[in-house]
C-alpha cells in the first residue's frame, strides 16, 4: 500500500475527492471483496469501522505529529452517483462500488509554545473487513473550519468548568440551598478555541454576567419542576388514572419484509441508511418498481434564540452539523416508542478514542393505521366502498441535550411519503428575577425564563422521478383577469382561474406562497403521463413557515445558509449533503453549504438536481411547554402528481369488520336527565 | 293555545326572534315538562319532532293556503345564551330552558294563473313530547331567500328531467352505446325557479351546449373507471395482497364515559350535538372543569369551480347551506370507519313529507393512539421518560353526491383540540374530446376532464375561555431593528425578535400571515396566568390557505361571504350560526351572513365574541385523484396558550411495554449480499 501524503487543503471539490477515492473501479470491476457481502449503501459494520480506525491510526503515526488521536467521526463514504446508480438500477450488469470510509481526525500539535488542534479529513477504501484499508485522502481541514462537538469533549468541558477555581468561588457567592448540585450546560459557542465554559453567569475568559440576576437570585422561590414519573410522585404529584390499555395486534405479523437494510412494503422498496450526522437516511425509493427518490434526508437544522442580550445572543444550535443526529439517536424501547410489530435497525458508531460502540434500536420500522384512505358511497345504490390508510413508519428519535426531535418518514398506500417531525423535550431556560418579565421569552415557572426561538429544518430531496434527469416546476393558481364593468369573453362571470407553470432553469431559491397555492413539482420532462399528457412528477407543497428572523447580516443568519428561503434547487454533486456547510460549528457562513452551490447557477433543467426545503416553527414558549413539552407536530408531504395512471390506492382491499374486529361500545348511560 | 298569525318578514333579528320564543321563562322557571328528560342541547327526539310536525301542520292548515306541506327542515332551536349559560354553569340554580323546534315549511300557493312556492319560518316551543307544541313564530321567508335543496326535490328533479321530451330527443341524438343508462346530475344552480334541469348539455329553458363536445363524443373511447371492489374485479382489476390484519384491542374497554349526548374522557367533558345542517356540533367544552369553548361547528363551506365557460361557471356547492351535512351524514359501519371500541350517536331527521327517519351511527366516538405525547431522556442519568399521545375522536362522514368529507374533532391529553378534515370521494367531472386539453382542469381518464376547484370551510369557534367575556389578540413575531453599520444597543448582534400583540377591538376580519408566524389568541383578559402573568388563553394558528379565487365582484365570491379572509371576529348574537347566510341556496350575497355581522362593528373586546376561521384547499386534480380520491388531510388546532400552569399532559402515565405489549419483529432476512 503506497502511503498517501498528508496534504494541505486543496482546491479540489468534495465531489472530485470522492470520485478520486472510488476511481479504482471506474470503469473496471470492483477492487475489493467485501462489496460482495454488504450493499454499497449499508452503514459501515463494526469490523469495517475497526479497519478504518486501524488504517487511519497507522497512517497518522507515520505522517502526523505524535499525541493522542481524537476521532471526530468515522462513517461510510457513499459511492459517487456515477457508480451507484447503474449498480442500483442493474446490479447484475454493473460493478458494485467498493466500501469506503470517511473520517475526521483531530491531533494536538505543538505550535511554538502552545498546543493547537489540527484536523485531518480522511478517506479510506476498505479492501476487506479485516487488516488495513487504503488511505486515498488525508487533507488538513481548511483554516476557518471547526469540527463538531463530541460527547467526550462535552463531558470533559463540563467537568473542567466546574474545576476552575474562579468558577468554584463564584458558586460559593451564590449561596445555593444545601444539597444543591451545580451542573454545567455546555454549548459550542462561537469562539475559536476548544470550548468556552460559561458557568453561573461567567465565562472563564471574560466573566460575563448572565442576564437574569443570577447573583441575587432568591433560590427559595424556585419550584420543583419534575417530569419523570417517579420524581413527580416523590414531589407530591399525582399521575392521572382512567386511561385504559390500547394494544395494536397484528395476528399474522407485519406486512413488511426486511432484508438487511432493505425494506419492502405494499409496492414500496427502499434502503434505510444511518450515519452519525444525519441519523436515518433513505435511499433508492421505488414504488411498484418505478424510481421516485434517490435519497431523502434531514440535511441540517438550526435553532437560533431571540434574546439579544450577551452572551445569550450566541445561543444557536446546529443539532446535526455541530453534534450529529446519529450520535444523539435514542436506543428505542419496545412498547414505549411504537405499538404493534416493530423491527429495529442498529448501527455501530466510533467514539473519540476510536472505539466502536454498537447503537441498538436507533431506527424503528412499524405499521400504523391512520384512519380512512378513501371512501365513497353511491347515493343512488346506497353501496359504500371504503379502505383504510395503512402507513409504514421509519422513525428516529434524537435527544440533543435538553430537546428531543422525533423524525418519522411515513409511506402510505397512495404512494405518498410524509415526513413528520415532532419537537418535544425540555425548553432551554435561563434565570429571571421573580416579578420581572421579558420581551424575549415567557416565564414558564417562577424565576425561569424560556426564550423565544426558532427551529428551522432543511430537508434534502434528491429526486429520481423515473430516472435522474428531472426538472422543478413552480405552479401558482392565479385568477383570470376580470372587470365587472366590462367582462372579458373568456371569463364572463369572474370565476375562472388558471395554473401558471414556471420551470426552474438555473440553480437558485424560491419561497412558499400559500396565497397563490404555490406547489413545486419534481418532474421528468422526458416522460409524459399517458392519461393527462403532463410530465410525470411528484409535488411538494412547501410549508410556509416563518424563515430566519435574525437580520441577514447577522452571524446567526449567515451561518444558517439554508435559513432564508423555503426552496433551494441545486445541481447534483457527490458529497454535497449538508446545506449549512460541512462544518457548521462556529462557522460565520460561507462554510461550503447551499449558498455556494446555488452561486454556481448550474443548469437544473432536465438534469440531475437536488431540491431542498427549509421549514420549521417559530416557538414562543407557552407555560404549557414546561417542564416537558407536548409534541409540536409538523408534516411535509411528497405526493404523486400525474405520476401514475390512477389512484395508486384503488386496489387496497376493502375495510371490513371481519378483518378489523372493532367492538361496539354498549356502556353508554341512559339519556341524561336534565336535572341530574 | 293562542294561534300565532302568519306574519310577513319582520325587521326583527334572528336573535330577537329566539329571545321571544324563549321569553316565557325569562326570568321565571321552565314552563314545559320535557326539559326534565332531555338536556336543552340534545338533538330533538323522534317524539319531539313528531310534536313539532303536528303542531306546524295544525297551524298551517288554519292559516296558510291549502296544498301539500313540504317540510324543508325541522330541528332543535338552541336556547338563547342568556338562558343556556347560567343553566350549563349551575344547573341546580337556574331554570332549564325549554325545548323548542325551528322549521322551514314550503307551501305551493296560487298566484294569479301560476303556482308559486312560499316559505314559512316556524318556531315551536315543545310543551311535552306528545300532543301539540306552541307556535311562537310563523314568518314568511324574506323575498330574496331560497330554501335548501332536499333529497325528495333532487330525486324528483332527476326524474323530471329525464321525462322531458326534448331531453329524450337529445339523448337519442347522442348515439350512446347499447346498455347505457343516462343519469341526471342535479345541481341547485343559481336560478329563481324550483330547479333547473340541465341534461346532456341542454337546460330546459335555454338548451345550452355544454363545453366538451358532448354531441360528437366518441363514446367507445371511454374507459371503465371502477372504484367499488367487486366492480374492479369484474372489470379485470386486481385487489392488492400482502396487507396483514391490524387490530386495535382495548382489553379493559375504552377510557371514555357516555351519558346521553355528554362525553367524559381524560379530564375533558363536552356535549355532542347533531342537526340536519351542520351535522355534528360540540358544546360546553371543559377541561379539568374549566370552561374552554361554548360551541364548535363547521358553519359553512363552499366549493367553487374554475371553469369559466357557461354553464360550468355556475358550479359552486354550499354543501352545508344548500343541502346539509346532517342530511348527508353516513350511517357508519362497525369495523370499516374506525378501529377499537366505538360508540355511535344516532339522531332522527324529518323528511319533506314531515316523516321522522332515524339516522343510525351518524357520529362515532373512539380513542386512537397517535404516537408519542412527550419524551425526554436525561443524558446525564440515561433515564428516559415517555408518554403516548392518546386522542379521543368525534367523527362524522358526509357524502354530498360525488364527494365525501370526513370531519373529526380530536381531543388530546395535552388539552389540544384538533379539527381534522379529509376530502375524498369522486371528482365532479365533465366531458372533453379525446386529444384536447384544458386550462381549467386535468384529464383524469380518456375523455374525462376534472375541473380545478377550491374547497373553503368556515369553522365557527364560540370561545368561553374561563367564561364568556373574552378578547382576540393577534400576535406577530417581528425582528427587532438592526443596522450592521450602527448596531443598536438592545440588539447588538442582530438576533433579537419580539412578539407584537394587537387586541381586536371591533368586529372585523384579519388574514393569516405565516411569514410573521401570526397567531390568534382567544384570551380572558380578566384572568391572568399565575406563572407567566399573561391572560389565560387558547391559540389558533390559522391555516394560510388560498382564499376565494373568484373575483370579489363575482356572484361566486359575493355569496361565499366568508371566503375572502381567514379570520373573522363578531360579537355573539343568538342564532348567528351560518357564515354564508341562512339561505345560501341561489343567494347573491347579503344573505344575512358574516359580512352583515362584522358590518355592525360591535365591540368584541372583553365581551362575548365568536371567532370564525376560513381555510381549505385549492384542488387542481391529479390523475391520482381518480376514479376515487385518496384522502387529502388538513388539520386546524386549538391549543392552550398560558391557560394552564404547566404541561397538561405531564401526569399522563408512562408508556410501558407491560401496557402496550408490542412485539419484536424477528423475521428480518440476513444482511443482504450485494450481488443477491
Amino acid at each position: 500500500m503506497a502511503p498517501v501524503a498528508l496534504t494541505t487543503p486543496s482546491a479540489s471539490s468534495v465531489s472530485d475527492s470522492i470520485k478520486s477515492t472510488f476511481s479504482s473501479i471506474i470503469p473496471g470491476v470492483a477492487s475489493s471483496s467485501i462489496e460482495d457481502t454488504f450493499h454499497p449503501l449499508d452503514p459501515l459494520t463494526s469490523s469495517e469501522l475497526n479497519v478504518a480506525v486501524r488504517t487511519i491510526r497507522a497512517h497518522a503515526l507515520t505522517t502526523a505529529p505524535t499525541g493522542r488521536l481524537w476521532f471526530k467521526f468515522v462513517t461510510l463514504l457513499e459511492p459517487p452517483k456515477a457508480l451507484l446508480v447503474p449498480y442500483l438500477t442493474s446490479p447484475a450488469s454493473f460493478p458494485c462500488p467498493p466500501r469506503a470510509a470517511q473520517a475526521l481526525l483531530a491531533v494536538k500539535v505543538q505550535d511554538g509554545d502552545k498546543v493547537v488542534v489540527q484536523y485531518y479529513e480522511y478517506e479510506v477504501v476498505l479492501v476487506d473487513d479485516q487488516g488495513l484499508g487504503e488511505v486515498t485522502k488525508c487533507e488538513k481541514m481548511r483554516g476557518d473550519g471547526h469540527a463538531m462537538f463530541d460527547a467526550d469533549e462535552m463531558l470533559a468541558g463540563e467537568k473542567a468548568v466546574l474545576e476552575i477555581q474562579e468558577v468554584k468561588d463564584l458558586i460559593q457567592t451564590l449561596q445555593l440551598p444545601k444539597g444543591s448540585e451545580v451542573v454545567a450546560d455546555p454549548w459550542c459557542y462561537l469562539f475559536k478555541i476548544d470550548y468556552v465554559p460559561i458557568a453561573g453567569g461567567r465565562s472563564t475568559n471574560t466573566i460575563n454576567d448572565l442576564p437574569g440576576g443570577v447573583g441575587s437570585y432568591p433560590w427559595d422561590k424556585l419550584e420543583r419542576n419534575e417530569y419523570d414519573h417517579a420524581l413527580q410522585v416523590e414531589a407530591g404529584g399525582k399521575i392521572r388514572t382512567g386511561l385504559k390499555p390500547l394494544e395494536v395486534i397484528q395476528r399474522e405479523g407485519p406486512s413488511f419484509k426486511v432484508n438487511g437494510w432493505e425494506v419492502e412494503w405494499q409496492k414500496w422498496k427502499f434502503r434505510v441508511g444511518f450515519n452519525f450526522r444525519e441519523g436515518v437516511t433513505l435511499h433508492n425509493i421505488t414504488y411498484d418498481s418505478r424510481s421516485l427518490f434517490h435519497r431523502l434526508s434531514i440535511s441540517d437544522m438550526t435553532v437560533p434564540y431571540a434574546d439579544p442580550r450577551g452572551p445569550m445572543h450566541r445561543k444557536q444550535a446546529f443539532d446535526l452539523g455541530d453534534i450529529g443526529a446519529g450520535v444523539c439517536a435514542n436506543q428505542l424501547d419496545l412498547g414505549c416508542d411504537c405499538l404493534g410489530h416493530i423491527h429495529y435497525f442498529g448501527a455501530p458508531i466510533v467514539d473519540s478514542k476510536g472505539e466502536v460502540k454498537e447503537l441498538k434500536n436507533v431506527v424503528c420500522l412499524h405499521e400504523q393505521d391512520e384512519g380512512l384512505g378513501w371512501k365513497h358511497t353511491n347515493f343512488r345504490t346506497g353501496v359504500g366502498s371504503v379502505v383504510r390508510n395503512r402507513v409504514l413508519v421509519v422513525q428516529m428519535i434524537i435527544t440533543v441535550d435538553n430537546y428531543e426531535y422525533i423524525f418519522a418518514y411515513k409511506f402510505d398506500q397512495a404512494a405518498n411519503i410524509h415526513l413528520e417531525t415532532r419537537a418535544t423535550g425540555i425548553l432551554s431556560t435561563q434565570n429571571i428575577l421573580p416579578g420581572e418579565r421579558s420581551p424575549y421569552g415567557n416565564i414558564v415557572s417562577p424565576g425561569v425564563l424560556a426564550a423565544n426561538h426558532q427551529h428551522l429544518f432543511s430537508l434534502r430531496i434528491d429526486p429520481a422521478i423515473d430516472g435522474q434527469a428531472n426538472s422543478v416546476v413552480m405552479e401558482d393558481s392565479v385568477p383570470m383577469p376580470f372587470d365587472p364593468q366590462n367582462p372579458p369573453k373568456d371569463n364572463v362571470y369572474g370565476v375562472g382561474y388558471e395554473v401558471t407553470k414556471t420551470v426552474i432553469k438555473d440553480a437558485g431559491w424560491a419561497d412558499a406562497k400559500p396565497e397563490a397555492n404555490r406547489v413545486f413539482k419534481m418532474i421528468n420532462p422526458n416522460k409524459l403521463n399517458p392519461i393527462s399528457g403532463n410530465p410525470v412528477g411528484y409535488k411538494l407543497v412547501p410549508a410556509p413557515s416563518q424563515m430566519m428572523l435574525a437580520h441577514p447580516a447577522s452571524v446567526a443568519a449567515l451561518r444558517a445558509e439554508f435559513g432564508g428561503h423555503h426552496i433551494w434547487v441545486t445541481s447534483y454533486r457527490d458529497g454535497e449533503l449538508f446545506s449549512g456547510g460541512t462544518y457548521t460549528g462556529q462557522s460565520r457562513g460561507n462554510a461550503g453549504g447551499i449558498k455556494s452551490w446555488v452561486a454556481r447557477q448550474d443548469n437544473v433543467e432536465n438534469d440531475d438536481l437536488v431540491l431542498w426545503h427549509t421549514f420549521g416553527l417559530t416557538h414562543n414558549p407557552r407555560v404549557e411547554d414546561f417542564p416537558v413539552m407536548p409534541v409540536e407536530i409538523h408534516t411535509i408531504s411528497l405526493k404523486p402528481a400525474d405520476f401514475f395512471s390512477r389512484n395508486p390506492a384503488i386496489d387496497v382491499p376493502a375495510s371490513t369488520q371481519k378483518e378489523n374486529k372493532s367492538v361496539l361500545f354498549t356502556g353508554a348511560q341512559e339519556q341524561g336527565c336534565c336535572k341530574v
